[in-house]
């Protein structure tokens, strides 16, 4: 487990290092702008998605450079839906990983356009990359617009508005996970796997472990906000409960959420074995998300 | 006058036809997500960017479907800045072409959301082009990107918003319109151009076509704010000069403007001389922009 942290560290490192580089300096014009961009994408954030990314990339025997500028669109994409859904029209939260949001430091005005400018910015990012013999620049730049689009990551926000305070079954839920975070997870793992130039069959196994990865994932988010304090979640705990949102637990009890989370943290390993070790760091990583704290 | 209104009405319907196919079904889910994204597409707009782009292809010699899909993206990155300019967070206007704008009819939450996926959708649909000896997806995504990111489309709004009841002289509003206004113009052309597989020397006729074409259409767009109704221009008239905007008007007087819009509808002219007849058209669309009314 400690060695798993440093690992992560390490990873942390990487992206950090590689999104330093993508966006624009902080003292340049318009400043204000760019230092909202910064301010959000440099908050202490876990870089799950970037870290998915480069370890799909890994497992099929890709180098990190290879995959770098799609895991650095990515976190760009998770970040401007952070500022975007903390806006006070939407789930107006003034604290996100233990700091005041993007519109709580720089106003509405500039979240927006710092939101908008993260979008706009991943896509130039993604068009960095080279093409592979598989996989070209129109396949990648899809591939990330569905997943971040109206019936994906933006439906999913959608629903999760749509469905506060009102009693929605297992099924609604699940779909709600899905699309809100399910979609960006899988296509994360995805985009690393073309820039190992994945043949069908890999790229394939990636995509279920990614579906199952990531309901895993939504199910333990969903347990620690109800059993953890705000302090170690950086972010405020209970807040479902406040805002009336379905969750795991409220549907399975607290034991049938665990148990649902171990269920489909294990199909998501199962559909990972057939690419042999390679996909050990996988598995770990599969197993470090399910046992998490924060 | 009336043959080039004719023409445009044409190519209107042409790019609303398209438009249709690339957004979401009105009914498909979330629906009210995907009413929202077509009720600000489908608005009456004057569809100047895709026509600007369709024009600059037809003139180097493509057919309208190689650019078609190019034309779509750009109004909808376009759409997609009015939807967020007009929220009560930045400019707070209620109308836009004569009817309520998006989030007096869906709320602020789903006008956010439907502007985020009408940016992501514009990319979806710019990868839908083939790509040409020339230029490839990857330039095509960039172009797109660099045009609507934090140095240009959405540097203006910054600075617009910043210079909001300030004294400025006409470099530093020249210059907020070269990024609010004239980025996306120009790369309306550009992307057109490259559509045709343009040599680079008649790419970079196209660049300065669009630089003067932007800043003559801005500047007649202040005087136009001055001088017409609210229901000629289907927006409330006299907002810059409501909210101190500065404007050429205001820097040069009526007529000093109207010398100025002149000039660079000239200029404009004059860079796409070196195209011969097939850009008969670009020239006489720009004298049509001058003389506008509305």
């Amino acid at each position: 487990m400690i060695e798993m942290e440093k690992f992560l560290e390490q990873r942390r490192r990487q992206v950090d290092a590689a999104l330093e580089k993508f966006l624009p300096k902080a003292k340049s014009s318009p400043v204000t702008l760019h230092e909202a961009m910064r301010y959000s994408m440099f908050a202490g954030g876990k870089r799950l998605r970037p870290i998915l990314c480069l370890e799909a990339a890994s497992a099929l025997g890709a180098n990190d450079s290879e995959a770098l500028p799609l895991a650095c669109a990515l976190e760009m994409v998770h970040t401007y839906s952070l500022i975007h859904d903390d806006l006070p029209a939407m789930d107006n939260d003034d604290f996100r990983r233990g700091r005041p949001t993007c519109h709580k430091v720089y106003g509405e005005a500039i979240a927006i356009l710092a939101g908008d400018a993260l979008l706009t910015l991943a896509f130039e990012t993604a068009a960095r990359v080279r093409s592979w013999p598989r996989y070209k620049h129109d396949q990648i730049i899809t591939e990330l617009a569905v997943a971040s689009g109206s019936r994906q990551l933006i439906a999913g926000q959608v629903s999760d508005l749509e469905n506060e305070a009102k009693e929605i079954d297992a099924r609604t839920l699940r779909s709600i996970h899905e699309r809100k975070t399910g979609a960006l997870f899988t296509t994360s793992l995805r985009l690393g796997a073309m820039a190992a130039n994945a043949t069908p069959a890999k790229l394939e196994a990636i995509t279920k472990f990614g579906r199952a990865l990531g309901l895993a994932f939504q199910i333990v988010d969903d347990i620690l906000d109800v059993t953890q304090t705000s302090e170690k979640l950086g972010k405020s705990a209970g807040k479902d409960i406040k805002a009336q949102k379905a969750t795991y637990p409220a549907l399975l009890g607290i034991d049938g959420a665990k148990k649902a989370a171990a269920l489909w943290t294990s199909r998501a390993q199962a559909a990972v074995k057939s690419l042999g070790s390679g996909a050990k760091r996988l598995l770990d990583l599969a197993d470090h998300m399910l046992h998490r704290e924060h």
